[in-house]
């Protein structure tokens, strides 16, 4: 996976994921006319709705960028007819070529863990596979330690499948467990350490291992004391734009050669044409715009 | 909620709540069989053998049981077809009048937090209402802090609907991030303290928060201690059974009334017919017997 994610970014000069996270109120009314009219107020029409604004939205900007990153929970909110639109959606991504980051930050023991690794291992059942997720990676959490983490770990050796493991997210409330202290040691500082531990046997070409972590990118000085910390893990880093990181504070997320980090850019891109007041008709347009000033700004 | 579960714990004079937790290695031959037949090897046929095997253990004993848990990883694993399974499975729990604690330990940022408390909020799509996982209660993860948790006390309490937020879990590995040690105090003890702040305005008339805790039942002088910091949460206790918790380890877990905890299992009762290699045709009585003895072994 971080073979294909890193050969890809480089192919495209672009170390940008685009979070496919949908929400009612970001869906553009002809389409939503369109699908109520179709199916009434139900699940299903909105289903309906997030996939063809994804579809529209991938089609302008897949050439542009290495990933994709849904967020599940978007989905799942609407049932299994959002999920529907889950599957729906990775499995549009694959056909194009997209590396597929599902952030479905999963966590829990052990036999329940293996069961989660179907995410990315798939499913036997007598015999014949089952790829029902399309999902090259995922994030998960660390909060329940290595019996919870375990399972995933044989699937991305198995699978060449990746995970990016919880270390310090972007969000306000992050300091509250993440950032206390214990002998001059922060919490994310252990998961780190632990993170680099389990993805030790997993490294591939470019020297970063298919165990990633999530460090969000609105805490900069732990983003770069976490690079220097962790030298084989890959970063995806959520948090930029939207809530609040700017791409001169993401340089020391980097290496050297300007390798080991992702950012993720969700409603910054997807619905850039209501931030900008652009009409709805060229939503997807706008994202495309959106995608080329990120790598721009990126780059700089 | 918690109400509801107390008088409901009350009524039947069990503190026990049921994992549905289906796995195709315990789905009896004949189940299997038949499914197979009807739909051949694919996720439909597994989730029909999951829906199938949880109707009929569910026909068995919700006369016994207040509640169930069930455990969202095992239908995920079969994708779209699975989460079919654990719908038809909470949908049938809530028609047998049983109180369903979704097991699916998510958590996340704000925003994606909101979309995820759709789980126990359900959604509103123009102006229509749909409660599209027919939980009670949900099992939440807390490393991400107070906005990841915030969007699900919202939902409790606008629906009188609950959380068990995990403070310390029940798998070996669980001291490696929970256990860390700072100022004499471990990380499930900075988590404990959070659950208390964040369930003080959910206090219902016996005296417990909707905003409980999931605190596992193989870490006994934890339980213990937890219980006596956290006055007015009530605990989810996993680990009883299969993973080596037992009745006498449990009582420290419960306040003066015995009230205050619930103890789920999963394997011991769904697949007891296999641990006692009893005919596989019996194997809902058989549960219905595994019950009935974790009923007399707590009160013991």
């Amino acid at each position: 996976m971080i073979d294909r994610l890193i050969s890809s970014i480089e192919d495209k000069q672009n170390p940008t994921v685009v979070g496919l996270d949908p929400t009612y109120e970001m869906i553009p009314t002809f389409i939503k006319e369109q699908c109520l009219e179709q199916w009434g107020n139900s699940p299903k029409a909105v289903s309906e709705m997030f996939f063809t604004f994804n579809k529209m939205i991938i089609d302008e900007i897949y050439d542009l960028i290495p990933a994709v990153k849904p967020q599940i929970a978007m989905y799942e909110k609407y049932g299994l007819e959002g999920l529907r639109a889950y599957f729906e959606t990775t499995q549009y991504c694959k056909s194009k070529g997209l590396i597929i980051i599902g952030d479905v930050k999963r966590g829990d023991i052990a036999s329940t863990a293996a069961a989660y690794a179907g995410h990315i291992a798939g499913v036997d059942i007598e015999g014949e596979y089952f790829d029902l997720w399309n999902e090259d990676a995922i994030t998960v959490n660390p909060y329940l330690g290595y019996d919870g983490i375990e399972p995933f770990l044989g699937a991305c050796k198995q699978f060449d499948k990746g995970l990016f493991i919880l270390v310090k997210t972007s969000n306000p409330s992050s300091c509250e467990i993440q950032d206390l202290k214990l002998d001059n040691k922060h919490i994310y500082n252990y998961v780190a350490d632990l993170v680099s531990k389990w993805g030790e046997n997993l490294i591939g070409e470019y020297g970063y291992s298919n165990i990633g972590a999530v460090v969000g990118a609105t805490y900069r000085e732990q983003g770069e004391e976490l690079r220097s910390l962790m030298p084989h893990t890959f970063f995806l880093v959520p948090g930029y734009g939207a809530q609040g990181g700017k791409a001169s504070d993401l340089k020391g997320y980097f290496d050297k050669d300007g390798r080991g980090a992702i950012i993720n850019s969700s409603r910054g891109i997807i619905s850039a044409y209501k931030t900008k007041n652009i009409q709805e008709k060229d939503f997807a347009k706008v994202a495309r715009e959106a995608v080329i000033e990120m790598k721009n700004d990126l780059k700089g």
